[in-house]
């Protein structure tokens, strides 16, 4: 059941001029479900990504950072759900090709401006056929106004279709920022997530994009978990149509901080999204960890409480065994950390002072915090000025429940 | 549900002279069940440890390692559970000395001789009177042929009580090695495990014996893992007494060889005990990496592997869903990993070659080693000749409930 989170309303999803999306069922892992989204870009559309750091990166990871690499503009993406594509060899290589071959084919453009994504199970063979046998269908349907239905084409063991959508004022034009995402299990993004795709119609040049969405995915899906496990095809998509006519050519320009602003919010809401929807979750984990000497220290401390299995049995539960919390600070892998300057906040209640029980903590308090549907766990390290923000969910029977039945 | 192991059996363990060891119910946390352990060495015994690498380790471990580095040989050991005296500051330092001096009264020794262990509870105040209102009991129940009864003592989630026991024959005398262990879950020693005492009644010098216990718990303790988090009490004692006459001085003296052996037989005994025992497990999992370029990134995937909860909720389930494995490879850290090398096995089952799914694989042989208690990954790098062994379990309902009632 995920914590405060709705499916995505099409009536709150603004279109982005220059994109249209087309959903099929292609049957690809089992029928009558969507399973197949073709995204048309308008020409002249600019396209950043981030990918996956796991070394077994699924062939569609490695065929789209190749054509983006080519400097050719995209001019579609193709995206199936039921099949990973991973741990696939050169065989996955030649099917996702194929893919690519028939999405170019339909859409009018040459194979490698197609961006192919794929997610499921890993080290099963694609059917190709499938999917191209779905694509006139997708094709048929392609619509400015179809990102819910989009949003529900992406998904795997998602409960719930993730969406989220802005309007910022530049200059006196309106510039409109709506993206998608999907994921709920082997969340541990590192460079991006199982799969976002997030478009504006401002116009960016695609260098600027990529700095911007690198930027943006490290404060979104990269401070995310759920699990620790880094998939196979995570990845994070950013276009710009242009089709706004605002232009935003460097960092410098007019309209960049607002059009950033938005993008961040957009992917925040997602990557949250995911994590509200994480595979069994009951509750939403914000870890906060503050007074670092570094950002990438913060990170540490807040993985590993985001991690551990303890940590996020004892919130399914509702218990505030916080020792298990400072055995995770303890572990995370700061080498000089001073335990002794260590406070830790549940919510707002202090639990533990200069590295010790806090005297003045009840149980009772801690306990209330721990009702609460979201919670916000606060490290002080009080030995520096950097600072991380994450989020989690606990771990609860449904979470063991759900990926021992996957694939049954 | 422990994986093939019976409780400890005091027929199976023999004694050693020169280490004495009594039992009590204290009432550290709840009544009637043992739960305080003394330990008394005859003169002239050596004592060698290693800790946890938690930042946080506990007030024990830390007045634990003064002792020992204070250069004065220990005469005697405590043991409580129920209550870890760990994220417990200044206080919590004071209360376990308040128990060495108790034991050090009842022993006859000084307080600086005495070595203390706790497990249970983390950031909770010690009941030190308690403890050392139990300790005359104890010390009235001091036998050397307790050893099963001591395995109890030190119980928390462990199911079954767990203990080894090895003679060998150096130069026509006879050297006896016995030892107990406890732990079930925050399972990740780094160094050491939770609490683990083995005694051996030839002589070695405290340096000696120091090195060979450091070696041991690398192929031992510190190559298994629950759930990945590292414990702030993990301990493992080696205690030399010198009763049997056998003097073993240094790595190339008469004896080392077998003394060593007989060590590292009963430290893996007693740390694969844990794994069987592992909180909520029903698999006991091997995991072998070869063909690495060194130990350490053999090392880092194996972990990988045995902390992914993808990979041990499918354990759990008898699903070979080996593309997680893959996934677990992948995103261990190994930065230039050659994914197009990797072959991967699970039991005798070539599942994967070079990075993909082998063809000649049928899912009906990977079905039928994941119906087995025990399994064997094996990942072969193809890179170099380094190898890592280490064991773990699955991931079950039985896990979260244990963990999310634990404190109730």
């Amino acid at each position: 059941m995920p914590v405060n989170l709705q499916p995505a309303q099409p009536e709150h999803l603004f279109p982005v001029a220059g994109v249209d999306l087309g959903i099929a069922m292609a049957g690809v892992r089992k029928a009558g479900r969507k399973d197949v989204l073709l995204v048309r870009l308008a020409p002249g559309a600019t396209v950043a990504g981030v990918f996956t750091q796991n070394r077994f990166c699924a062939a569609p990871v490695i065929l789209c950072k190749k054509h983006l690499a080519s400097g050719k503009a995209p001019r579609a993406m193709v995206v199936n759900t039921g099949n990973a594509n991973a741990g696939t060899g050169d065989d996955g290589l030649k099917r996702a090709l194929q893919v690519c071959e028939a999405v170019a084919a339909a859409v009018g453009c040459s194979s490698g401006e197609v961006l192919p994504f794929s997610t499921g199970v890993i080290m099963e063979p694609l059917p190709a056929d499938r999917i191209i046998a779905g694509l006139p269908a997708a094709k048929a349907d392609l619509r400015a106004a179809n990102w819910a239905s989009a949003a529900e084409a992406i998904m795997t063991t998602d409960t719930v279709s993730k969406a989220a959508s802005r309007k910022v004022q530049v200059g006196g034009r309106t510039v409109t920022v709506t993206g998608i995402a999907k994921g709920s299990g082997m969340i541990h993004p590192d460079m991006a997530t199982m799969l976002g795709f997030v478009a504006t119609d401002a116009a960016v040049p695609a260098g600027v994009l990529q700095e911007l969405l690198q930027e943006v995915a490290d404060e979104s899906f990269n401070s995310i978990t759920v699990d620790g496990d880094t998939s196979t095809n995570d990845s994070f998509m950013l276009v710009a149509t242009g089709a706004s006519g605002v232009k935003v050519d460097g960092k410098a320009a007019a309209g960049y901080a607002e059009l950033r602003s938005a993008v961040r919010e957009v992917s925040i809401q997602l990557a949250q999204a995911i994590i509200r929807d994480g595979e069994g979750a009951t509750k939403f984990i914000t870890v906060k960890v503050e007074g670092g000497r570094d950002r990438a220290e913060c990170r540490k401390i807040g993985f590993a409480i985001a991690h551990s299995p303890l940590v996020k049995t004892a919130f399914f539960a509702s218990d505030p065994n916080l020792g298990r919390i400072l055995a995770a600070i303890g572990y995370a892998g700061v080498a000089d950390l001073d335990t002794s300057r260590v406070d830790l906040y549940l919510g707002d209640v202090l639990v533990a002072a200069q590295g010790g029980r806090n005297p003045a903590y009840r149980e009772d308090a801690g306990n209330a915090v721990m009702q609460q549907p979201e919670i916000t766990v606060r490290v002080v390290l009080n030995r520096g000025t950097a600072s991380a923000t994450l989020w989690t969910c606990d771990f609860s029977f449904e979470y063991v429940k759900i990926n021992a039945e996957y694939r049954t």
